[in-house]
């Protein structure tokens, strides 16, 4: 049922491939998305090389998702090749784009500072894209919209990520999804994952929602457990009470296996 | 040079597409896989879902990486189905492995537990498969050797990743790098990322060496830029060598820009 809005998320970095940096971006993006209504089904991560960015965009499109949300790899700096990897991946030109330009104009010559080509770079988009306004940076994201699929472009800090982001959900999104998505997390302690794996597999049967058991603790010794419940619907109140439901089925089970519910 | 050095990360978890949960194991494996001498080209993240775990596998294997590392899937629940996604994908038939039935034999029946079906899973691992002993939990690493490629799975706590990650490191690595690594970070004020950059696309043009400048200030109000500097060498002070000179010449460059260097 969720086909139809799939989403799938790239990140761009070095410094994610080498372990500098924890990619909260993709946590993020993710988050956001899920909220919407979104399935986000992949989340991939290359590094600062124009052949991996192709490839990978190459391979996401393949599997068609409803919106491809990229983050890092916009500025201007040698190794920000994210805008290239991108148009050669969807064999567009890359071109002067009117308003990305005068947006860094702008910016920089109200610092009384010159446009070079490292700064002029950042305005040089794919033939038909969007330029996004950065209010938090310099770099503009980039809006590809493809049919069927948008693809959004937006920088790797993390500030300049979240604004851009805000701001193609609200003024930008083409396909909102008509799905609600509804998630409750609560702790128990005194059971053992293994052991309440067999009624929670039955309960995900029997009720099409999907339940997480997050593990604490020790399995034996002091087994802990989050648990995540989650649920779609065609009304918010539907996702709601499918989630809810679940939720005292599974703390009844807890109880009655000697466990407690915090 | 390092082609033959290639890892590859991949994260099963709903949770880390969901945006539920910052996903530092890719970070942890990546960290200790760089540190090694290997080059991380791509890290991917998928749900649980049996046909993305098996596509996914299938696609890194394609790359040919010297080494996979994956991380999560492993434990008792419905939704645990790494092993099953990765067996598929090598066309391996799953077996009772007798090393890993004991470990959990032993631990569940040291605190007076049977054998379930959710428990006896962890010990079914495709043929040929090696179990590393989980000194921190229940479910056992696995490792899968293939011509040219290790595939180690880790589960998807944290600590357990760790700990079975370190042990394979340390007594199950087949092809050690004869490459080392090393990378160091500093700090400059007043200089813009723009206007350093000529600069630098130059300075890695000329030495081979690596270097990525994090915007952390605003670029034309408060210019703040950390600078990473990172190398290979067939020795250590090779390595440190070509790092240690790149810095003093981007030092020299920022003071002569009017920079400061914190």
């Amino acid at each position: 049922m969720c086909k139809m809005y799939n989403a799938e998320i790239l990140t761009i970095g070095n410094e994610l491939l080498n372990g500098r940096t924890v990619n909260t971006n993709a946590t993020h993006i993710a988050s956001k998305l899920t909220l919407l209504g979104f399935t986000v089904r992949r989340i991939t991560t290359v590094g600062d090389n124009l052949k991996d960015i192709h490839d990978a965009v190459k391979e996401i499109l393949s599997r068609n998702p409803m919106l491809l949300v990229t983050s890092g790899g916009l500025g201007p700096t040698y190794d920000d090749m994210t805008v290239e990897g991108v148009a050669n991946a969807l064999n567009l030109k890359i071109e002067l784009n009117k308003e990305a330009y005068s947006e860094i104009l702008e910016k920089y010559r109200s610092r009384g500072l010159q446009l070079t080509e490292e700064r002029l770079k950042m305005a040089m988009l794919p033939v038909g894209a969007i330029a996004i306004r950065n209010e938090v940076g310099i770099a503009p994201g980039v809006l590809i919209s493809l049919p069927g699929t948008d693809i959004l472009l937006t920088p790797g800090v993390p500030r300049e990520m979240e604004s851009i982001l805000e701001k193609y959900l609200k003024e930008y999104l083409r396909f909102k999804p008509d799905i609600y998505y509804y998630e409750e997390f609560f702790t128990v302690k005194g059971v053992m994952e293994s052991e309440l794996a067999p009624f929670i597999k039955r309960l995900v049967k029997e009720t099409n929602i999907y339940i997480k058991t997050h593990p604490k603790g020790h399995e034996t010794l002091s087994p802990s457990l989050e648990i995540q419940v989650s649920a779609n619907g065609k009304t918010k109140d539907e996702a709601v009470y499918k989630v809810k439901s679940a939720i005292e089925e599974i703390k009844n089970k807890v109880k009655s296996m000697g466990g407690v519910v915090v």
